[in-house]
């Protein structure tokens, strides 16, 4: 622990965490922000993940053992001042921890195990909360790996960050993938690829998802693009029992995933 | 539709409109705002609730049906400046159509049609986002009412009428009940009810979900306290099949109602 506070918001090392907020500098400097204790905690779980630590004097006293635990790693632990975590922080009300990571995606090809059962693709989404939200239900419901196609919203963007509640640090996730090579690496290795989309012809009642399956969730509004939609071996809606006209992307994809997960089970 | 555009952000047409963003005054006024096109279409469709309807010209131009339907319907429909609408609107983006509407909650004793068969209940709910979005998940799965417990969040509040997309318009919705009595309500109407929460010794594929059911969710960090517990038949978990520690709670009461939904239609 260093034994000074860092408290000049324009210092090197806090100009260098905060340009991390923007996508630009975390693909070029390869790094990413995690916030929170949570996020910490997970992160620190993975060997060479963690690069630095900053603390507020709060929050060390608050979390103790993540800072013994960096300290353990040889991960360099920097206290912070209110006001340089206001800086680097993405929320109105920071937690007084924050990670720089070194990015955690694997390639396409790395990601699946050799028999996998279930995988979400976010093919446009958009929004991410939502995102973020659906890494942690497909984290929940035992998912192999969450794919990021190129036209979705970076994994490493803060609010995804903290809406994965860490489960970005659980299981492999994939970023910019085409989504054609991804439905076709998916169907190669045995996985029935299943869009979700509020226009398909079957509830998700009718569809046999006792087998290996892939779910491909689209953006806010509901449509996953024509492309996409042809390249599914199926396009499942969530049925509509009431009179809400669709159901919240993240809320959506969690019901199909869980469907899944236990229809692998109970046959 | 007046002739002339409200430009005075200091106006008493928009100041008392402006109050309703605080529930004090929600309370007091017995009215509430709700924003952008889909919840004023829905408000709409209910009669008597819009009372009036503050429209930009661009979203008047957007939405010409709304404008016409509200002056159909005898509602007073405001012209307002970009600077108004900002001043009304609780969203970084403002959509441009904003109703005053009278609220639409009704009594416990009024909520439930004679054979209730699934039932959303908020207990301690605190955050508006996940709590419209519980009652977008309740609305889609077809519960017949949702209530919102006096430990909960106001349904009332912009973001949870904006996350319920229309849903507080198309379904029965009870605020301020106590717990207690909601329960002994519910099992007197015949259902049985289930508390969601991490720590339940069932988990949601081993308990039967045919019968009519009431499901209790707790706050964000996933725990109802002890009395509520008690009060439930069962406590029951979504089962985690990943390393995530949880589900979102709006996520996770998705699959509960959606369970529920389902079991009562295929069995």
């Amino acid at each position: 622990m260093a034994g000074t506070e860092l408290t000049n918001v324009r210092s090197p090392r806090v100009k260098a965490a905060r340009r991390l907020t923007k996508r630009a500098y975390r693909e070029q400097d390869r790094k990413f922000l995690a916030e929170g204790p949570q996020a910490v905690r997970e992160a620190l779980k993975l060997d060479g993940v963690t690069l630095e630590l900053f603390a507020t004097a709060e929050a060390e006293l608050r979390h103790p053992e993540l800072v013994t635990e960096a300290t353990l790693q040889g991960v360099p632990v920097h206290r912070a001042s209110g006001e340089v975590m206001a800086q680097l922080s993405q929320t109105v009300t920071p937690q007084g921890l924050l990670a720089v990571c070194r990015l955690v995606h694997v390639a396409l090809d790395d990601a699946l195990p050799a028999e996998p059962r279930l995988v979400a693709v976010l093919a446009h989404v958009r929004d991410p909360g939502n995102a973020g939200t659906v890494m942690r239900a497909a984290d929940a419901a035992g998912a192999d790996a969450v794919i990021f196609t190129d036209a979705s919203v970076d994994p490493y963007n803060g609010k995804c960050v903290r809406a994965s509640a860490g489960s970005l640090f659980h299981l492999p996730v994939v970023i910019g993938a085409p989504v054609a090579r991804a439905v076709s690496l998916l169907r190669e290795r045995g996985l029935r690829v299943l869009a979700a989309d509020g226009a398909g012809k079957h509830t998700l009642d009718d569809v046999d998802l006792s087998g290996p399956t892939a779910w491909i969730f689209g953006n806010e509004a509901w449509g996953l693009p024509e492309e996409v939609l042809g390249q599914a071996d199926e396009v499942v809606r969530v049925p509509i029992y009431g009179r809400a006209e669709s159901l919240n992307l993240a809320t959506a994809a969690a019901v199909c995933l869980y469907s899944s997960a236990r229809a692998q089970r109970v046959s």
